[in-house]
Parts: C-alpha cells; structure tokens; sequence
C-alpha cells in the first residue's frame, strides 16, 4: 500500500486526510487507514446503510447495494456505501456526520464524557440451528447458544417459549433477539438488529420534553415537547397535591394526563422519524418526585403535610405494557430514584449529568424550574433542598407575566432609554422570566428600586429623565412603565408593579438563603465555591450578570458559573444510555443528603436577609 | 441454677432427661437447658402456639395465653406452651414430635439428610414507624429498614408501592412481609408470619401427586393424589404427543385438564388442612418433559419425530396468577428443569433425591413410572436415558391387567399351590404391575415359561401337576391360568397370555438393555455398582427377588438396592424447600449426558439379548 506507484489516492472531506490504497481496496477500508471511523452495524455487508459517503469526485458507477439504499437522485449526486464503492481510480470522499463512528464514548452536551454506550436493551440477529440426533439440545438452548458470546446466562419470559416453536418454523430459524440484561424479551422475524431505540424523558411541572435516542449508536435522533397536560389542575407541585387529595379522582386524571402526554411525544418522535413504536424498547422518565409519583400511579399526597414523606424513593421499572406507554409492550419503563419528598428524580439527572459528586472541590447546582433545587457537593459531601421559586420566574403571579413564547420581552436594558427584546421580534405581549430578572435587575442598578426592594418616587433621589417619567403612582405604591401603551400589542402599557417585584424578591430570597443554609451545612463560603452549575430552561437563558445584580447568585467570578442545559433531560439521556448511570443514580438517591428547609429559624433570618438587593445598600 | 436446694426437678419425656432450675424458669428455658429444643417461631411470646407441650405431674394453672391456645379439654389434660409455663414445682413435661425444633436439617425419607430449609418465599411481620420531619425518609424506605437483617435489598412491584400507603393507614402501620428472594410480592394486614405454605407436585403420566408443605418449618402437612385427567387423551407421553400433534385444541386441552388436576389436589390439602389457598405462595412441579412442556402450555409436539428435541430445558418460574393455579395469584410456579426430551424434571427430582451426583462410586437409579428413566453416576460422570417400559407395569397392554387397586393381584407365589394375595383382600379381579412380574418370575423359576419367553406345553419339560394343569392351549400358544373360574371375581378364570409374558420381555428388555447401554458408556460392569435406586410407584413396591430373577436388573448384591419411594416428588419438595437445591437442578439438567437409545446398533443387540430371562437358559 505503500508503494504509491501501484496505489491510488483517496481524499477525505471535510477533513482533507489523504491516503493511498491498492485498486479495489473499499472504501470503507480507505477510511479506515485514514483513521476514520464510519458506522458499520451490518459488519460491511451492504444491509444496514449507515456508512453512506459522498463521492463528489471520481464515483466508481452504483453497485446493487447502493441501488436498493439511494435514491437515482441520491445516486446522481454521489451518494454510495462506502463498504460497497471499491477504489479504481483517484476519488475524493465527504464523510458526513452521521455516518461517522463515534465510538463508544457518548459527548453529553459537553458536560460529561466519561460515560460508555451500554443500554439495558440490545438486539442480536442469530440464526438458529436446526436440532439433529447428534445435537438433542432444545429449541431454546440452540438459541441460546448462539447468543453466548453476549451472555451466559438468558432467561426468557414463558410467552417468549411458548412462541418459540412456531416462530422458529415461520421465520426459518432467522431472528432478531431483544434482550433487556439478561433477560430475552422479544423475538423478532428477520434482522432488525440495527432498529433499537430507546426514549428518554423529562417530565417538568410545567413541561414535558422527549427526547429519542438509537441505542445502537447512542445517537440523539429527534426531540418533542409539550406543556405538561397537568397544568390545568393547578400550576404548581402543591396545587397538584391539594387536588390528588381533595378529589378521588385526582391522582388517576393526572396519571392519565401525563402518560397521554408521553404517548403524543413518543407517536410525534416516531412519526417525524420515520420509526415505529415496536421499534422502541426503553423509556426513561426524570421528574421531580410528585410527577414521578403520578407517573407511577402512586399517590404522592402525604407531601402536601408535614412531615412530607414521599412513598417511594427507589427507581421503579416496569413493562411498558402495564404502564400504558405506547413503546413496544414488552420494553420498559424506568422512572428515576428521587432524593426526598421535594427533590426528585429530576435533581438526580442534574447531578448525574454535571458529574458533580465525583473528584474533588465545591460545586453548587441550581435547577430553576417551576421549584427551584439546589445541591452542593462539597468533597464528597452532598446536601440539597429545594424551593417554591419558580412561578415567578415562569411567569406566573406576575401581572402582566407570561410564558418564553412569541411576544414575550426576554431581554431588557437600561442605558439611554429603555431598550428591550422579544422573542420572535414580535410587538411586545407581556414579560417572561429572564425580560423579569433583567428588568429588576436594571431598576436595582439604576436605583428605581432601593435596596429593600422598593420602587422609589420619581422625586427621591436623582434619575434619568427616561426613567423617572416611568414610575407612576398605583394607590399606595408606585409601577414601572415598561412599554408604553403605543408600543405594546395590546395598546395598553406594560407594566412592573410593586407586587411584581415583590415576587421577585421572594423567589430570589427562597433560592438564595436555600444556597446559604446548603453552604453553611457543608462550612464552605462563596469564595470556597469552585463551579456554579445553572441548569433547567429557566436557568440557561438567565443572564449571569443580572443574576448577580439582583443577588440570586453568590458572588464568585463569572468564570465559574456554566450552563448546563436541560441538565436533568441530560441526566434522563444518560440512564437510557448507560446502565452503569442507574447504578449511580440509586447510589445519589441514597447518599444526597436532603435538607428540610420548613420550619428552621436560620433559614427564616436567611430569607428576610436574601429577599434584600445587593449592592445598593 | 446447679445449687439444688433451691432448684426445682424438670423431667422430659420420652426422653427421661432431667434438669434443675430455678423456680419461675419457663418450660421453654428449661427445655434448653435438657439440649431439647423446642419450635418457638414467634419468639416465646405466646402467640403462635407452637411450643405445646403436655405437663403430665405438677402443671400449674393455664395462662391467660394458653386459654387461648387450647380447649378446656386439653387444659385438664395438662396441655401448656412452654414458653408460658413457670416451673414452681417439680414436674414431668412430655414434648410431643410437632413440637421439637429440628433445626435446619430436613431428612428427607432416609435419602438426603444435607438440606437445609432455606425457601424462595418467606414473610417478616414488621411495624413501620411513622414519618417524622427528622425522618422523612419515604414509607418504602421505613418499610424496608425493618426488613434489613433480612436482605440488603428490597425490591417491590408496583402495585405493592401503588397499594402501600393506603395498606400502611388500614393497618395502623403493622404488617407482614411476603418476600421471594429479594422481592416483595405481597404485603398481607397483621401478623400472618406462621401462614406460608407451599405445595410440591409429581406429575406422572398416569399420576399426579400433590404435598402440601409448611414453609417455616419444613413440615409435610398433607398428600393428597389423582389420576392424570389427560389419560382419556392417551395413556402414554407418545399417543399425548400425537394428540396434540393431530389436534389443534390438544395442547390446550391438555394443559387445562393439568391445571384443573393440580388445582383440584390443591383445594384438596387447604380443605383437609385447614389452610386458605392465599397461604400458599409457591408450587413446585415435577414432570417428564412432555408434562412440564404441558404444564407451561409449550407445545411438545417436536418431541414426537427425530431428533425428539424439546423446546425448553431450563426450569421456569411463572406467577401463579398468569399460570391459572389457585395459590395466591401473587405466588410463584417453578415448573423442574428437564435433561433431555424424553428425560425430564422427574429425573431431576430422583438425581437430586437420590443425591447421587455427589461423592464417588457408582450408581444406578431406576424410575418406573409409565416411562422407565434410567440413570448412571460414576465418579462424577452422569448418564441417562429413557425407555418406553412403563405401560406393561402399570397393567396396560396385559390381557387382564389392572391398575394397582382393590382387587388386583400383587403378590404371587407358586409354592404347593398358585398363591397370592390382592390388594385389599377382594375376590380377585386382574393383575396389576407387582403381580405381573411376581407370576412371570414364578413361571420363569419353575420352567412354565423357558428361557425365549415362551409357556411350555404341559408336556413339554418335568412339571408339578399343580402347574402342568393350568397350561392351557390357546391357538397357536398356551396360556397360563392363574386364578380358576369359581374364585376370580368376574367368575371367569384370570388368565396371563403369551402376550402378556411377551409384553413383559419387552419392557423389562428394553430396560434391561438400556442400563447395559449406560453400563457400557461409562465403563462399568454389573461388578462395580455400589448402589440401585429402585424409585417410582411401581419401582417402590416391586420385589428385588423377582426383579433380578426376570433379569430386569444387573446381578448385584440385594443389599445394594435401595427403595427410594417416589424419588421424583422428593425432589419437587426439596426444590420447594431449598433454594440451592434449584441451583443444584440446574447444574443436574446440563450435567447429565442424555444418551439416544433409537437407531442404536448396540441397543438393539443389547435389547435382544434383554428379552431373553436369565438363568433358565
């Protein structure tokens, strides 16, 4: 190969590597040399048509295989297996993103990279040989036999073995094996090895997202969301509760909402790619622990009293058939261990997906949803709690709040004028939580807002003209015009009451002093704090600077605050893909240790210090 | 206590072993004290009445918890617990059997006293403590920290965690645990921890035998015993397997009529016991292989043409309420692994019985039932097979023959005169199994019937005349009479035909030839075997004398047969009763060589040469 004389040369783009290999070496076999990895389930035999290349120069003409995969316009443009395509003249190559191999190491949204592929569900396509007087074996061991390198030990459900027989004759001893760890729970017709998808899902009080990942690959292929079905029975955890306890039917109206929730998010993933629901074996669920409850179908209603005992902490897996997932009936469903009664499943995905037990330091995590979690890990050390933050932030309770959807005001600033933006660019319709954060922000910093968080009178201490002319007297206290009447789509005025920021403060101070007390349980300060993690959709559109302005945050350098995304939804990818995640996750369940916050007189004084703004005292 | 002044002299009968203690020392202690140990499952509380005992001098007056306990009859007849019993003054305490503890070692009839009673089900009777703002941790969580010292981890389904916290209010917190190994399968209200019950099931193809067995102490409460309903369909595993080969319904039909037969055996002990049906939370089963396919509604139907294999091996274990078997739905049936397609579950039963696998030497075990399964160890090496032997044991195929009941002949001498005795003494009507080979080996030892199997013309060899009268010509044969006219029943002579001694040859040849098959396998020579288990309801009452004169067995010393009763249902108890002995059936199922006696060279000359009887040559 390496005398060039004899050899031809090949050029992979975008990478530009070029090799030189003999005629008739594939080109699969090229990249290969070119350390480039493509994905190649069928084994290179031209079935599966996953390591699709584009030859954009010197594309030998399509071989059968090619033909049965790509369309004659596909072909045109280059398209070809590249297990198929043998080299006889100089060609250059584009290897896509999809058909490349990325080995066994999945990149979680950049925040972990130690975690390897190994779902609880894998497929094997056998074929079974036919017993004979030297080989008595039964039907099942003959199978099994052909699944030893994978396992030892297979057991299989009496469903699966009274099928067995016919299935064999039917399917002339051709088929593809579902096992779920050592158990065999499907046997399907022909090869359908390479179809194996898994659902991972992160049920929020107020949204429920899905996200469908190829558990061959470990590929996320598509994600659907919905507002959860649930807010119509009240917008937050203990709204839900109230009305499982006061009304018998609550706790079954709810399961049903969210499971046919879940079902609308795993029929739109299929639909939008091109799967069937047989084809999806495992769904993972992350919520906090009443949604996971009325996941489960098991009433969560003694968190409404004190002392707010959960009924269950464990993970809890269950056929898919009996929880009425639409998935293929003989997968799975897991739901998420929780930590306490307020600290749920969702919090262990947080913690699961920032790695934040493991090593050394301080770190603090921040879920800012409709409740705001928090946990710090300090040395090995782990404490959380949570807080009823969030409806202010979503929104909620504020009076002209509204949710992050088109014509909200998202970003707000105030320099010679007020300035502001909406999403969708569109005529502003209300304030969303972060346009909420950076407005209080930008009146903390102004001065319009004192430190106790009072709107001052436009005549008590020096301001710009364009801001004084918007505090306006409202009975006893005053409002902030945001926009003017002409500006806003609804031709009245938007604006922040006195009461709105009030919201704020309370939801600031819960969130803050719940980060006092986790710090003083564990002795570490602020300037001890090595990462800040902000995660929850909430928390990765906040800006870190008006978070700091407004004193939700401890004061330590911006260079250790990082956004994590959806971090549970993170948490929630990560037990579908990697068993050894599970593990973990009952192992965080357990040693977490949860803070109750209700009742304690240091957070009270906690509280009234943190509702206060920073800086303008 | 050795001060004897002041101790006081307890007898124990029937031992006559005598101790001093201290006055207010409970029987239970003093029993202790005599190396007599006594049941006490609830702790010596008083509660379970297990500790009963008979103070036959000196009783002091009943307790509160004895008046309980037992009637006023049994009172006066000196009935006490032990453990509530103080000792003021000297007495004589009589222990009955029921109420001594044997430890953990269960002898199981005579043949394996190294199991210990170690079940897959158990229960605990718990209080769950309360929840409280400092432990909030969740109800399963408190629940399971009770059952710590029972197991490091709990699992549960979900309808357990679904039911739990109602359970936990209606229950005021107390309640027994029913766990499978590591799962919880049922939470029952109150303290029913003595209640757990198992039924161990032998299914033969002719008879299926139920033992209801207590799971906390390892005791047999109760047989009970039917035909197999399935007889009507054939009365051998080959015309069932062409039933269901033949008939679309068949498998179904079969499998029910099994269901039905266990469930009647079922009802059965919990009536005669006294037990609810909910008590009992496993059933084990042993069968041929086409039995256990049967029971599992596995079709069988390869098992009827070459290469006979079976669809499953392995042992399964099927909730009870997805089998249709009347325990406690929530309960388990563990179906016995099988070797091979005609070497089944009941073989395992005998193996694991008999213990044969373990230590060196050589044995042989026998299993006459409707089939004849064959089994040889030596040193560790095992082989078997099976040979279609049966039928004309159990009175099948033999012109007169009868099953063993009332008025069949069992016991044949010809001494001065042809004798023999009937199974409850009736007038006879048939010959059953025993009585079959008593007469052939009779007829064999006295020249009516010569070496080839053939009965002699009267005048053919020197005969008594008691015997030379009762050859009779029957066509081209002769015929023997056994019982005259005026004494049968019927009032027409019993009869045995040529047939009849051909049927015989042919069943213990082909037995006869595949121990020799075995033998030679293996290397052994009749010489060189320390033990024969003679096992199965036929094999348990068969003669050795007369065995050995048919040369239905190798010419070993009568003392190294052994009678092992019905080997097959003791080895559904101890799989009932101890855990490891399933992992022991496992080991057996894969261990064991299945040796094909069909199309054989050696085989057929073995058989040939078995057909012939021994000695009169």
């Amino acid at each position: 190969m390496d005398d060039k004389a004899d050899s031809i040369k090949v050029i992979f783009e975008p990478e530009g590597r070029t090799v030189h290999v003999a005629p008739g070496t594939t080109i699969l076999q090229a990249a290969s040399q070119a350390e480039i990895m493509l994905e190649t389930p069928c084994g290179g035999k031209g079935h599966c048509g996953k390591c699709r290349v584009r030859v954009s120069s010197g594309a030998a003409p399509p071989t059968p295989a090619d033909e049965k995969i790509f369309s004659k316009r596909l072909l045109a443009h280059g398209m070809r297996l590249a297990c198929q395509h043998r080299v006889t003249a100089p060609i250059v190559v584009e290897v896509p993103e999809e058909a490349r191999f990325f080995g066994q190491k999945i990149l979680v949204d950049g925040i972990r990279n130690d975690v390897a592929l190994d779902p609880t569900f894998r497929k094997a396509f056998i074929t079974v040989p036919a017993a004979t007087l030297e080989d008595q074996s039964s039907d099942f061991d003959r199978l099994k036999r052909q699944l030893a390198p994978l396992s030892a030990q297979q057991l299989a459900a009496l469903s699966i073995i009274r099928d067995l027989p016919g299935s064999l004759t039917d399917w002339h001893n051709e088929l593809t094996v579902v096992m779920q760890e050592h158990h065999i729970v499907a046997l399907e017709a022909g090869n359908t090895a390479t179809a194996c998808y898994g659902v991972a899902v992160d049920i929020g009080t107020t949204t429920v997202v899905g996200m469908l990942v190829d558990l061959c690959t470990g590929t996320q292929c598509m994600v659907a969301s919905r507002i959860n079905p649930q807010v119509p029975r009240g917008d937050d955890v203990i709204s839900r509760l109230t009305y499982i306890r006061d009304d018998h039917t609550g706790l079954k109206d709810l399961h049903e909402r969210i499971v046919g929730c879940i079902n609308e998010i795993v029929a739109e993933l299929c639909e939008k790619s091109g799967i069937v629901p047989d084809s999806i074996y495992e769904l993972t669920a992350v919520g906090n622990t009443t949604m996971s409850h009325i996941l489960l179908g098991v009433n969560p209603g003694k968190l409404a009293e004190s002392p707010f005992a959960a009924v269950v902490r464990e993970s809890v897996a269950v056929k898919a058939a009996e929880m009425g997932v639409r998935i293929n009936p003989r997968g799975s469903v897991y739901v998420a261990p929780n930590i306490a009664g307020f600290v749920g499943g969702d919090t262990v995905g947080v913690i699961l997906a920032t790695g934040m037990m493991h090593g050394q330091g301080n770190r603090l995590a921040i879920d800012i949803g409709t409740n705001g979690e928090l946990v710090l890990a300090s040395h090995g050390r782990v404490v959380s709690c949570s807080t009823a933050a969030g409806p202010a932030f979503e929104g909620a309770r504020i009076k002209q709040g509204m949710r992050a959807a088109n014509g909200a005001i998202d970003k707000v600033f105030f320099n010679e004028a007020v300035e502001f933006t909406t999403i969708g660019g569109q005529p502003p319709r209300g304030i969303c939580g972060t346009g909420l954060i950076d407005s209080v922000a930008e009146m903390v910093r102004t001065g319009v807002v004192d430190y106790t968080g009072r709107i001052i009178n436009p005549d008590e201490a020096p301001l710009p003209g364009f801001l004084k002319s918007r505090i306006v007297a409202d009975g006893d206290s005053n409002d902030f015009i945001l926009v003017e009447s002409e500006k806003a789509h609804s031709g009245h005025a938007i604006r922040l009451t006195q009461r709105d920021v009030r919201e704020v403060q309370l939801a600031k101070g819960a969130m803050r002093a719940g980060i006092e007390i986790l710090m003083s349980e564990l002795g570490v300060t602020a300037q001890d704090i090595d990462e800040i993690y902000l995660a929850g959709a909430f928390g990765n559109f906040i800006r870190e600077s008006m978070a700091r302005q407004i004193g939700l945050l401890p004061d330590v350098s911006p260079k250790k605050i990082k956004f994590v995304g959806n971090a549970a939804g993170t948490g929630a990818r990560m037990l579908l893909m990697a068993k050894p995640c599970r593990a973990e996750a009952d192992m965080i369940s357990t040693s977490v240790r949860y803070v109750e916050l209700a009742g304690r007189p240091d957070f009270q004084q906690a509280f009234m210090m943190s509702m206060l703004f920073p800086g303008a005292a």
